[in-house]
């Protein structure tokens, strides 16, 4: 009975520490979404409330951190839950870059509607690869929640989509820079704004691979599921 | 007796994977280095092995998280020596993407002499950041290797010289650019090569403050010591 009531214990935790997990997914889900309604109508004080929640966030990675490295110290978990617990942790350093980066849109894009420079144009030359990474995101999050693997392989093919879109908008601004070097300056900032939703569809998916090493026991890191055959493209200006 | 006995064998295996962390941190100081040879003289054969290893350094992250979590479970250990643990756990998760992005510059670097685009000029607006940066990792690596939290301490203001350098590299790449818009893609090249390299000195930064954390006992992380002045500019195209 012991054994139990502490296994109960054990379990609570770990649920407890899940919940905040997903309070910081919401966190960072919402500072994308402002981010990128930044970069669109361009609003100071939202891109501000981005960067502040960015120390939220900070602050959630070091002390849920703190109480994973609590929660094994005191329960001592068996191999199993252990794994859990892994996954966790990694999740966690994953969700604070997608702050990270959010926060980089916002700064961004606070800095491109300060100097006036914005165009319609370059709003919409994102929009699709924000939209897919916003929904790879959203589901990423409900993955771990549910501990769906079925989805979460799902999601993995969907970077290699995100990888593309952007491939194929870096080769758009840099047609528009030769045609009007004028141009240059603005398109790299959009260039900037379009790598850090890419950086945040590789954080979505490293999240979905760590549903997978928790609910099927393996590490699909590195493997062929999760190396489509787009990622193998260089990473150059055509 | 047992106690001890105990102890000492955890001391053995922590050991040991202490030392295959360094034998990995080993090889993406290499393929850095590599990379950036590759992108100074173009040598298709560097570039590939670069490539390789980047194989190896994925297995040596599956098969260290792997141990680390072996080791936790067997011998259950106390705070103090689950933190050495996990700050390892992360420092493996660093290297391994400072491995990918070494493997990104090889790509660039292989890409962009294949067209011979190259000009002597592009490597010589690199080169300081790229020695800066060869610098702090080795360091990073030699304070992980002593548990040396002085030299820790000192890597972090050297992360902000590197962001420095990386915005100015960019300003000049800008001028280049607007000067002549047929560099654009060449310059655009470089750009992704001072990226990768920037980024690689804040996966350093990162393993200087998880040995902070196991030799004070305290995390840093997001706190003023490791927010430099210079870290708060905005990333952005002037």
């Amino acid at each position: 009975m012991i054994g139990e009531h502490s296994s109960k214990q054990y379990d609570n935790e770990l649920e407890a520490i899940r919940s905040k997990v997903l309070l910081m997914g919401g966190i960072v889900e919402t500072q994308f979404l402002d981010a990128m309604t930044c970069f669109r109508i361009g609003n100071s004080e939202r891109a501000d409330r981005v960067m502040r929640e960015d120390d939220a966030v900070n602050q959630l990675e070091v002390s849920l951190d703190d109480a994973c490295s609590h929660l094994i110290v005191r329960r001592q978990p068996a191999a199993n839950d252990l794994r859990t617990i892994m996954a966790t942790i990694k999740v966690i350093t994953d969700l604070e870059r997608i702050g990270d980066e959010a926060t980089k849109i916002a700064r961004v894009a606070k800095a491109l509607h300060g100097r006036g420079a914005v165009t319609v144009n370059h709003y919409e030359m994102v929009r699709g690869i924000a939209n897919n990474t916003s929904d790879m995101l959203h589901d990423a999050l409900d993955a771990f929640a549910r501990n769906d693997g079925k989805q979460a392989l799902q999601l993995i093919a969907q970077d290699a989509v995100i990888d593309h879109e952007f491939r194929s908008i870096m080769r758009n601004l840099i047609t528009f820079m030769m045609e009007d070097p004028r141009t240059i300056s603005a398109a790299l900032d959009t260039l900037w704004v379009a790598k850090a939703i890419e950086r945040i569809g590789d954080h979505a998916k490293n999240i979905a691979e760590y549903v997978i090493y928790v609910v099927e026991g393996k590490d699909i890191r590195h493997t062929k599921t999760t190396a489509p055959v787009l990622e193998d493209e260089p990473e150059q200006a055509k």
